[in-house]
């Protein structure tokens, strides 16, 4: 199939099934934190799965090639990078599986119903607006900073969309941990497993994947740490299992 | 130094500058959670420090013995236990800067004043009362069980008792860390450093040393594992170091 690509647009090999994804230096490029997300998470048959602010579709492409999940919906506010999802997902005959929408995730709700969804996966932006300094390139800065939605945003539509024990699966820093935990209480999604990832074994954690339950109890599990690389440039097994199976 | 020891009570070396401290099998005995928590938490020259629930003050004592703290406090509810604590204090000649209370830690308040520490810390019961057999034997289920005292228990006297940008100091078990997190904050608490306790690097955690700081913002540093065991039987040498050094 041939594909027309956008100028700054690439198209690159996800390892999984032959499917491809388009990216842009200059608008969005997905990150290890979007194939460790994809990886965490997990979509059984029938369920219906949505992802906030997906970008250029990384997310429920991923989960379409690892999962059984038959129907998976991509939420993104920019119109470039939500047509960048629609190009990847008819380049990988994915229509009948995979949605995308262009739309706020602050309008979820309207757009698709409240508790429609037994799964919702986010990697969210994760800097604080007033945190930090922005990229001048405003496609990178939403993707980067709470500019179109905050933490509170994502999380209280999430448990919106999701069902009585559907399941929230997040990527965030976890500098915001304990905000993180506050939050998915206030609105009902209970954390119910949390892994840490370390670049190294002996170095503090840059990332933190979180799933919590709506309407879950009190108690979470904590797993080993995920750690990428065994010696600089050399990753560990399991993140090689992760991207390549 | 002769000291007096009941039946079941033996004296055992903290390997700390010659410090020994009376254990008691049938009662209480500390185990790695007071050394690992002895070891993250800090103690400043000139500042007074408690500790809630101090069992036979195994943590004011290593504290006395690691850091440059000279006021410690240690408040227990089971008589024998607090005159294990404080035969061991004077064994340990540790009189001018140990003390040891009899008295329940609900009650602190009163016993000690509103904001009267820079420093609480504490090893709580880590099992919710109605979860999990109970030891037969009850000094020990009381350290084991939130017989006496909740975890809210805990944080809201911890809060209490200290001065405005005080520490708390906890150690406790992962599967109530979203527990943990929300009653810290409540109580204005905030959780700024957290380190997971692994027994074997590839091993879930099975302890979590939190650091909280009364009326801090929200921001945490979650630090590097610490690992106990490098292959069965043989420590690592951090854990070596804690326990040694």
């Amino acid at each position: 199939m041939t594909i027309k690509l956008s100028a700054g647009e690439r198209l690159d090999d996800l390892h999984r099934k032959g499917y491809k994804i388009i990216q842009n230096e200059q608008s969005f490029r997905f990150g290890i934190d979007a194939v460790l997300l994809s990886g965490f998470a997990a979509v059984k048959p029938g369920e219906k799965a949505i992802d906030l602010g997906t970008g250029n579709g990384v997310i429920p492409i991923l989960l379409a090639a690892k999962t059984a999940g038959c129907d998976f919906t991509g939420l993104e506010i920019q119109p470039e990078s939500a047509d960048m999802a629609l190009r990847s997902v008819k380049y990988n005959h994915l229509e009948e599986r995979v949605r995308i929408v262009q739309g706020d995730l602050k309008e979820s709700r309207a757009l698709f119903g409240a508790e429609a969804f037994e799964v919702v996966t986010c990697n969210p932006p994760y800097m604080i607006d007033h945190h930090g300094l922005k990229n001048t390139d405003l496609p990178k800065a939403i993707a980067r900073h709470e500019i179109c939605c905050t933490l509170d945003d994502v999380i209280r539509q999430a448990s919106g969309l999701l069902k009585f024990k559907g399941r929230f699966y997040m990527v965030h820093r976890p500098f915001r941990l304990a905000e993180i935990i506050l939050k998915l209480v206030e609105h009902k999604l209970e954390p119910k497993r949390m892994r840490l990832v370390h670049p190294f074994a002996d170095k503090e954690p840059n990332m933190v994947l979180i799933e919590a339950l709506k309407g879950g109890r009190s108690r979470m599990k904590v797993e080993k740490p995920l750690i990428v690389y065994r010696e600089p440039g050399i990753c560990t097994d399991e993140i090689l299992e992760i991207y390549n199976h």
